[in-house]
């Protein structure tokens, strides 16, 4: 069974990342060429050329089309074949695979998938990433794990204690309660501390924004978006100022400081992946040093999950017959898997009609 | 189907690099090592000692005979042990396979196949290399690609406005019109562009030999032999003087500059070779700063083709079951593939009679 | 069929490489992580969390257990978890493999196999690298080769003169007749030479000791023991003093000197290995100099080993279904490898009753 579904919108980039220059990425196994057009809209195509595979992003950029570097083929953003070299007449069947492509909430999004079927609107709603009152930024790393692992590790935040004791991890989220829940698309796994003692990340962000230090009220509410895409919302409050919800009563957060960690794992192959996240946040906004430091403090924090998918991955590659047990904090990740597997199974083709071998009578 | 036949003659190493000392060199997938003998014959063995495996070429020389450096077994130029540690008795069997080899035009030609039928006569002609009125030099580099793809870029010089704009290539290349033809063991592209600018080698090189700037009639003429030489006559007259030929007259090429670039490209493995070239011109012979800027730039243009040719055979490597379209500026190197396949299919072992399984009545 | 015994002893480390932090390392394909209890003694654990297979050797050590480093499970030095994240009832299966661990002469062993079987009377006599009256240190490198192929360099010591010429190799090992024997599980190889002038290496040793300089009677008694451990005695003697054996006299080798090369050779996996060696001498017991020097010396003599030994695995990696010759310098290195083959055999598991395959009637 294939990792991932191909009728998906996936992050192939940030925006900052695309110009107008050929810029090649893998995406779901498939090599793809990414630039814009001169009215700066993202353009992809198939990164080999139609006659003689050369990929295209060796070439260079003429107007809207793509020249390939070897014989000079040329490709428009459809991609159609529109030139060849020393012959009037163009194959009719010289042309190389476009991708639907858009761009929002700061990345490039491509679909890798049939193209009748590539509805914007199932973009994942990333939109703390560019939205008024949010203020933040990230980055992307290339991690050589199938992207799954990296949802695994999002879904199970117990390992903050393990992975990451010196920054927000403590015993405090290995042992606190969550509550996971599911629909057809997506699976949250809640988690509230409450009159904690902040981990070190936590107390400097609430002492830096409301000048307090003391317990607090902890959030983290995971959410996934089949296939790969996991906002979590996470902060803290003054202890005891209503921060959790109850009932009907969503809480009241005014004496907190909430943030977005946005991410959204792209697989590149069946073993690795392009993780993109970004952390938001609605305080402080105009304090370019916490974001500066925010952003590099989150990567140091994904350099140790990346250490440790990596290391997992070559584990699973050596055990191909593993079966796994799930403990209690596997709940979240048990559901996503879940949603990720009926996404690959609804594009498995029909079982044709079955095929008795005959054998004539001897 | 094999990519090579091995009942041929291929260059090893140039002439320079053979010395008294051992010099290990895969060839068609053999590994062997080469090394001169006292009186200065080039001589080849299979590269594995027979007692162990261990590369003969870890050895030492001694006189003419290799001393394996494990065990001190001892073989002649002619493959047989003449001694082995501690024993009088020498096992009959003990030997190394020995290859016909040859030096001429300033190559080391090995014969991998049969020794039977490796006959010199058969050597690809490249007197330009060693030949009075001419003078020149060249390099030897490795490229991790099937050898057939260097010579599909030497069949078509289309490539060189795409790959080499700033020295040899302009759009006069890749618009003039050619002539293929071929016969049992060639086949030749011919071009030639009467009355263009010359792009700016060749205007440096007409401008130096004979004070000339102005239009030009300037030739390609490439020479395929299989299964891995091609010899490209290439040069520019000043325009109108007569150079092109036509009809029973040969042509003038009095007026002009005249260069041959000599290529063989010896199979190392499926997916590497070894391309040996030179570049040999009859102008300014004496101009020993010519020669060496010669070599440099055409080592230059070659390392642009070699970026090509490795990204392409990554490229196949990924499709193998990959349908290529010919189109009209293919003429050449399809002709080349097909007197190549020839080659390989007249060393197929011929199919036996057909087997019946039989299986008893019932 | 397998390379090395699985129920057998090997070295998995010097004592001074296992301390109070986790050492991973891979013993006959296994992966496991060695670390001292708080009592000093070794323990030998699976390195592969039960839970998602994260190596234990990138969490930490907690007296005398393992916390996993992604989600802080526990681990006892028996292998049975004793804490899981979140959740109070530990799965009963939550566990993971122990291997039976000794300390002795210098080394930590390691039995991968059936641990009922580990009987620490087992373990190889390498007593000479831990007693009063022997003194000498070595060294662990890891030769990227089947560890039978360095068994078989060290039963043919033929290869000094070869390999080794600049420091204890001359004609005199290559010529010297030896003679081979045989038991259960072990081989011994044994050769004198009478009268010979010393290489240099003996040279300096008898000199620096015995302050003579002149010809020497010279031993080397290799012993192997099945699977992987080779002691070698090896000495000079004034000659003609009477070191050699004769019928009942054991010989008398007082006015010579002595050393013992101790090897273990332990699989890492099918094509490389860990090679722990040491040199002990019964001579100038208190010249620390000494010990540094001859660790050095023996050092360099085995990196020349090791280029050979990889470069013979990899020629016997492209030639798969090679058919050896055996020299008669090889007669102690077949011994060897069919008291291997013997252990492995034991292991391998008894054929079932032999299944017809059954065709219903037509």
């Amino acid at each position: 069974m294939a990792h991932f579904p191909l009728n998906a919108w996936y992050a192939a980039a940030y925006d900052v990342e695309l110009k107008r220059v050929l810029l090649p990425r893998t995406i779901c196994n498939r090599k793809m060429v990414f630039y814009r057009l001169q009215d700066g809209s993202p353009a992809a195509l198939e990164d080999a050329c139609w006659h003689r595979l050369l990929p295209l992003s060796m070439g260079r950029l003429d107007g809207d089309e793509v020249v390939c570097g070897y014989h000079g083929l040329v490709f428009n953003a459809e991609g159609r074949c529109t030139h060849m070299p020393s012959q009037e007449t163009l194959n009719p069947s010289a042309c190389v695979r476009s991708y639907p492509v858009v761009e929002r909430h700061r990345f490039i999004w491509v679909w890798p998938g049939d193209a009748s079927l590539a509805d914007p609107a199932l973009i994942p709603d990333l939109h703390w990433n560019d939205s008024p009152g949010w203020t933040g930024d990230g980055k992307m790393i290339r991690v050589a794990c199938d992207y799954r692992l990296v949802v695994d590790n999002l879904m199970d935040l117990t390992h903050e204690t393990f992975v990451h004791g010196s920054s927000i991890g403590d015993r405090a989220v290995a042992e606190a309660p969550f509550v996971a829940t599911h629909g057809d698309r997506f699976a949250t796994v809640t988690r509230w501390m409450e009159g904690i003692t902040p981990p070190p990340f936590w107390a400097g962000q609430i002492r830096h924004a409301r000048g307090y230090a003391g317990p607090v009220d902890r959030w983290q509410i995971i959410r996934f978006e089949a296939p790969c895409t996991v906002t979590i919302d996470v902060g803290v409050a003054v202890a005891g100022t209503g921060a959790p919800p109850s009932g009907d009563n969503p809480g009241d957060r005014s004496q907190g400081v909430n943030g977005f960690v946005l991410n959204t794992i792209t697989p590149e192959t069946d073993r690795s992946c392009h993780y993109f996240w970004a952390f938001a946040r609605n305080y402080c906004l105009n304090e370019q040093r916490i974001t500066h430091e925010l952003r590099e403090g989150v990567a140091g924090i994904f350099r140790e999950d990346e250490a440790v998918l990596e290391a997992q991955q070559r584990a699973i590659d050596e055990h191909p017959d593993h079966q796994f047990y799930n403990l209690n904090i596997d709940a979240g990740s048990m559901w996503a898997r879940k949603l990720i597997d009926r996404l690959v199974a609804a594009e498995a083709p029909a079982p044709g009609p079955r095929t008795i071998p005959l054998r004539p009578a001897a």
